[in-house]
């Protein structure tokens, strides 16, 4: 039984306060990773469901632009690669100027989310039922991304 | 110029965590309330930009069901009403268990929100552009909301 | 055997911090409510004691003015009204402006809680003992405002 | 221009939560002290208005008994002695238990709180108008103990 | 077996951010006080292990210069002294000004952390093994300072 | 003027609670990785000193092994490779059992960081002294990563 990527993605808006301030006033990138790390967890949770997901790897995170206070956090994310018990779960960071409706992407994460079973041992999820275009894009990049990440911990 | 609702609804999907339980080990009602003053007020910001938004009232939010710890709570907030300096935005909360994927809908929050200019004053907002039959709906129900709120407070 | 409002009333006074404001650096609602929630459960259970107590509703907040960063928030709550295992708590915030004593009525809460057993059944709690007359009027307003709750969830 | 204990004394009750947990389970001793310094600093500002108070040292606080997650922690302050721009506020900690009323004396906390101007020196505060047989006892005790503080510091 | 202070020493170097301030902008001393809890436990236990380490006292922690919200607190904590199931921890708390590096020691604490067994009853740590002249100076004067609190707390 | 990495070096070690937890009781990434974020910005501030030091990226962060709550987790955080404006932390991350000492390496996570001044454009640091062989074998390996960040960025 396969499980399409639309079935798992969520989106997370947040509205940045004072207490997500950095020293220099502006929103510290900790912040934002910490929400990258929690929204990734549900889109695996979606799609693995009633399995243990934890996050096996964050990949290059790159703040492009600062976020404000005041500004709305929109972390978008979706699922792009499924082999046995990994997912590769991708986050665009996105930030609005609830002043003036002007929102820009700050930047993208991927990370990968790893299901396990009752005694702790990786556990298969329902395979990717890759069905636009884009979907099938968006796969075959996250191959290479997953055979780089293996290739560089010695693995393969 | 007149918007509509959809050009400001929000949705907030977030995980809940242990540091969100009450002590016998659910979500506790206030973490719930915060989130949805939160999200009320993006859509307010949307809607209005660039004016100071603030919380006027919060209706009886009712709370139907517990959410548990680890569930997704799902925030969907959306403009019901608009009249001069006073939007109403409506609050559905649900509680996804991400074990077996059931949402239950755990209550509705009515928030008034109002703009203020920079002295402090309210200020107009753009008019609610009403356009489906559900929108029509809503927004009458939400005059006869603001009819009793008014009336609740002596004002009319 | 009936306990008087007297015997659970309930004060919190909190110091307003940086980390507890909104954008425009005034308190935001959200941690207010998350506040009332809390001091609203801390009464129930005073009146309850060994069961359960959960908040089924809260009722219309209204803000009327600004808190401020650097103010004492002050929370008295009590009980208005008893009903089988329905408890109404009245929670009065006001402000208190620690520079020069002033201080202000911000809002007013009614938080309905109700008290379940261990197998999260309702329970009956104590029936209140409205002894002064002040406690009286309040339990007479108590029951409008509960029979408006009732009716408004279509239940009478 | 005197003022009383009485009228900057202050009640803090606020519900333990899962949140203010040490890896054991109980309240970790670091949230108390942290709700201690922040009543104390109401306490000052109560008596000494319009000033700005920071906290000198906070004195051997005992932790006698452990704080359960869903117990009540009730913080008593007031003060015992001022002189100068210098106040001792005392925190009395209790916790109560939520289930069946019973209540335990936790500990006590002495914390000196000083008054400064706007250049950042000490500026005198209204002198304390001990009435009662135990305002003045405390007062006396007071002066003790601010006398060893010096001592220890190396100022007499 | 005997263990020396080198063993269980830690330090811990955080960033204040503007969540930690207090209404006037600077580090709040309650935020200190919870970090000097922690690392003392987090030194405890390293002593002890295996052992449920309490906090008994936190002894006077004299706030000698405010810490500036962008700057780095620095806890130095150690051993000083131990006497069967009782340590007691010393807190170097400094702050590093991070524009230009200077660094002012802002305060010292004594914390005295009992070890418990799985009954709750004290149990004994090793002893301490303190081999450098620093070392005996700082034990003999922990003596000095645990009779004075057993004195204090009229247990001699 | 070139500075060595010992200049700049943090040790953060923290102790895990409840707060951090994920639902299933473990500490959930995204609180590792805001503690990373905060130690890498401590070590930038102390080598480029009095310049604005915002994260530019966050590579691939790995997670072996998982954290326990009651664990000490340890950050250890150093530069590797200074180029113009551009600083590449090391953040390895540790968690120590301390009921039994037995400490884990659970990751590792490089973090670029820039130096910007008060026009926020990028500005020059000082270099790097790589005195001891592993200081250079460090920045040798810095410069592959660097090189692999442009390119990844279709920069070179």
């Amino acid at each position: 039984m396969k499980k399409t990527p639309h079935e798992s993605k969520t989106e997370m808006t947040l509205m940045m306060l004072p207490s997500d301030a950095n020293p220099k006033g502006n929103v510290f990138g900790g912040v934002i990773l910490k929400h990258v790390d929690l929204v990734a967890g549900i889109v695996a949770k979606r799609h693995a469901r009633n399995t243990n997901c934890v996050t096996a790897s964050v990949d290059r995170v790159t703040f492009l632009k600062p976020v404000y206070i005041g500004n709305a956090l929109i972390l978008s994310a979706r699922l792009n690669y499924v082999h046995k018990s990994s997912m590769e779960v991708e986050v665009m960071i996105e930030a609005e100027n609830l002043e003036d409706g002007t929102k820009v992407r700050t930047g993208t994460a991927y990370v990968t989310v790893v299901a396990l079973d009752k005694n702790g041992r990786p556990t298969e999820v329902p395979q990717l039922a890759s069905k636009t275009a884009d979907d099938k894009k968006r796969f075959k990049e996250g191959v290479s991304r997953m055979q780089l990440r293996l290739k560089e911990a010695g693995k393969i």
